[in-house]
């Protein structure tokens, strides 16, 4: 709002990545088809840590993240909505009822904060470390530990070809096997195979494909590589030698703090052991002789991802029509209801706040996708259209959005599901609502999986809406005129008033 | 047990369909491929309108039908088991928590009794109608309507393309259009409206295979043509016009006891309303100008089905194996733990009563189908997996079948779901969690993906199972050790004690 509009192709963009660990800000201005890093900042939050045991955020934790958004926000304070993606990680993906933190958390930075999931996470990883590397055609192991999961891919050029998110990070591994800073060579080698059982399920489908080099990203593989350069153990990229001696200065020192590496802040290191266990059982498990390492991260490929978008090239895009393809959906029976149900939204786009770009964008995911549920079975097909579509990996989605569009495929006939839609954010809901009573409108316009008549003009005022449709029509089309009255009475017994009318 | 094995070719089957309308008891002798029927008993339970309002079976329904089973019993008693198969349909399905009713219904008959899908029910009168049909390789549209459901099918010889199960019967359409028995020319239209809205819904499917010809089974069908015939309406088939003079002298009467229709008797005219508003809609949207009548009906099917078992062409077998190339399992690694799985499964089938024939069908289905949900993703795909398996239209299933797969599935991985197990009735119970505690190991031994090396001998009392397995095989494995740790802990969390031995 507070910037004119500028040509996409020198638009500043930002990143804010809240890790497990560290919460980070990249700003960058885009030129051409690359980007230039104009500002970086970073702080140790350690989200993860402040989950208690039933997955609720300690206030203090919550509090340090807040504290850390605002000063972020302040930088961002000027940034055009669209330009900025907040993306939480593996700490939000395991919070129970993130959704009031989160609410405060978009207060506090100034734009939306989205939770992804591990799949995308590691999509978003492998894009920004493939913007980092020489000759990006080669087939690349990328290995990213974070402070809760650890993202394996295998890609080529821009595109992964393979995706694996485990439940293990530095910080958990740290946590779990070294409490208190205390390395023992038990505690390192229940770590190391503690790992080695999480790797070895990926290891077929990593393997079945291959790699021709291994590139570590994150701050483990960061600071191993740092410490064992500055000790001499290490020239190019990080061998398994050097990180076998690595593991052993580590058990040696017998505690973090005593851990005197050259090269790593105090702040990684209590995070190292739980790293170096990881680190080991994946160059044990995938037989790894050397890894080189870089600096690309979750954060740029946000970046890269966020230039997509403004050059018609949105991920969200292709994962739907991914998704239509694997589930054998009609694409043209999804066209038709599409182009009604986005006629039905500019019709009532001012009267029911469904002008931003966002409302568009999930009506025509619900439309491509209301049908994907027949792959499983005829009878209730809207509620397995919405499971798939709630736990699919769809590449660029957000969990909000994926619950969002979810939620509209679940909706789309039968009975209004209110109960669905309440557990929205209140703005949300409403907005979710009205976008499913255009869906259900459009789909049942085009029951008779054909051209579905002239389409009627709506006009809407809160929960009631009218249409009005050409004279004569519901009686040239006598199950339209059932089919509406059904819809008139299932739209009433969750509080909408439909009105049909003709001229 | 009372019966001596028998050649499968001479075996007696028989079938018992609880309707929503009525209760239907068909015994047979098998003759090489096909069936000679040796005794038929009906009775008019009228099911679905026992339901309450919640889906409760109110007390004089249920002793109406257990007091029926009974008397089908009577005449059952000398069967062996897995000679008899009892099928409830939409009544049952309708209802709420019918696991007491089934298992009272289980004591009365002597047999089980299972509950399928609309979508299997349609199968199953498919295979009892394509049994009956002059020339059976001509393209067939099979129109049943049931108490609760109507069925439409398009097959070709005993294959059936395309399978539809709708939301209205004769019962039910009379019950809501034409209380205490009132017929007038604007609830007629109504019924046949709402019908053909029904009907639409399935239209793009059925006419995108057509048909050759239209064959009505079921009573409706079966009392239209009698009593056109009767009339001299009628000499073939049920002709349009015919059905058309019907429609009229039922609005003509006025009221169900009116109506003076040759050949239909009066239990039959109570519900003929509604089944002529259904037959009139699939006539419309159809555009059917003629249907002939069989007196072939799910009771057959189900005898054809059981007939199939018997020859090893077990419906389940083919539709496991179509779910797996459907989303892409793995079918080595299904191989693996199968195999690895029954063996286990032998090794204890005395002490863990899983000795029956259906203990290890159960455990290959769940073992074949254990990966399927990766096809969703990879996280949490032990739970898409149990998702797809409960709700996919798995041909020769029952309901209860098909839980206890997909039980097993949600179970083979992660924590041990108690709660999920608790749903079961406790004998199936206790059976489902040995099982899955079988299935979970076998998965355990082959994380590899490859040989998955040397099988334990198990040793299993009550909750307690022991492996033993030879010598020097943990260390050699250590990543088996440390995933049989943790898999120690996590049945120990569900009251399991495992224990893991050499030698």
């Amino acid at each position: 709002m507070a910037v004119a509009p500028m040509p996409a192709a020198r638009r500043t963009l930002a990143a804010v990545d809240l890790g497990s660990n560290s919460f980070h800000l990249v700003i960058a201005r885009a030129e051409g088809g690359t980007l230039r890093v104009l500002d970086r900042l970073r702080e140790m939050v350690q989200l993860g840590a402040g989950l208690d045991d039933d997955g609720r955020l300690r206030p203090q934790a919550e509090a340090r993240a807040l504290a850390c958004l605002e000063r972020f926000g302040q930088r961002l304070r000027t940034m055009a909505p669209g330009t900025v993606r907040a993306v939480g990680t593996n700490a939000l993906r395991r919070a129970r009822h993130p959704e009031g933190f989160l609410a405060r958390a978009e207060v506090a930075l100034g734009h939306p904060v989205e939770v992804v999931s591990g799949i995308e996470e590691a999509r978003l990883v492998y894009l920004g470390v493939a913007h980092t590397l020489p000759d990006p055609h080669l087939r690349t192991l990328v290995v990213d530990i974070g402070g809760g999961s650890t993202e394996l891919v295998i890609g080529e050029g821009y595109r992964p070809l393979e995706l694996e998110s485990l439940y293990m990070g530095c910080l958990s591994w740290s946590e779990r096997f070294f409490p208190k800073g205390r390395i023992g060579e038990e505690a390192m080698r229940e770590a190391e195979l503690a790992a080695e059982v999480e790797v070895e399920g990926a290891l077929g489908r990593l393997r079945r494909l291959g790699w021709a080099r291994a590139v570590g990203s994150s701050g483990t593989a960061r600071a191993a590589l740092a410490a064992a350069r500055a000790l001499g153990w290490a020239r190019g990229g990080l061998t398994a030698q050097a990180l076998r001696r690595l593991r052993r200065s580590l058990v040696e020192a017998g505690r973090v703090e005593a851990l005197r590496l050259p090269g790593v802040r105090p702040a990684r290191a209590r995070v190292l052991p739980g790293g170096i266990a990881i680190l080991h059982a994946v160059f044990e498990v995938l037989g790894l002789e050397e890894m080189t390492v870089s600096a690309g991260a979750m954060r740029e490929g946000i970046l890269y991802d966020l230039l997509g978008r403004l050059h018609d090239e949105d991920a969200r895009e292709r994962a739907v029509a991914a998704m239509m393809r694997r589930y054998h959906v009609d694409p043209e029976q999804a066209a038709r209801v599409e182009a009604t149900a986005e006629a039905l939204r500019r019709g009532v786009a001012a009267a029911w706040g469904l002008a931003d770009p966002q409302a568009p964008r999930l009506l025509a995911w619900a439309a491509r996708l209301h049908e994907v549920g027949l792959a499983v079975a005829h009878a209730q097909y809207h509620k397995h259209g919405a499971y798939l579509v709630a736990h699919a990996d769809l590449a660029g989605f957000s969990r909000q959005e994926q619950e969002a569009v979810a939620a509209l495929v679940r909706g789309h006939r039968r009975k209004f599901p209110r109960a669905v839609f309440a557990a929205f954010p209140k703005g949300e809901r409403r907005r979710l609502e009205r976008l499913c009573v255009l869906l259900r409108l459009a789909v049942l316009l085009h029951r008779d999986r054909a051209g579905g008549g002239p389409l009627p003009r709506p006009e809407a005022r809160g929960r009631r809406l009218r249409l009005h449709f050409p004279p004569g029509t519901l009686a040239r089309r006598p199950l339209t005129a059932v089919a509406l009255e059904q819809e008139r009475a299932l739209l009433a017994a969750a509080g909408w008033k439909l009105a049909v009318e003709e001229g």
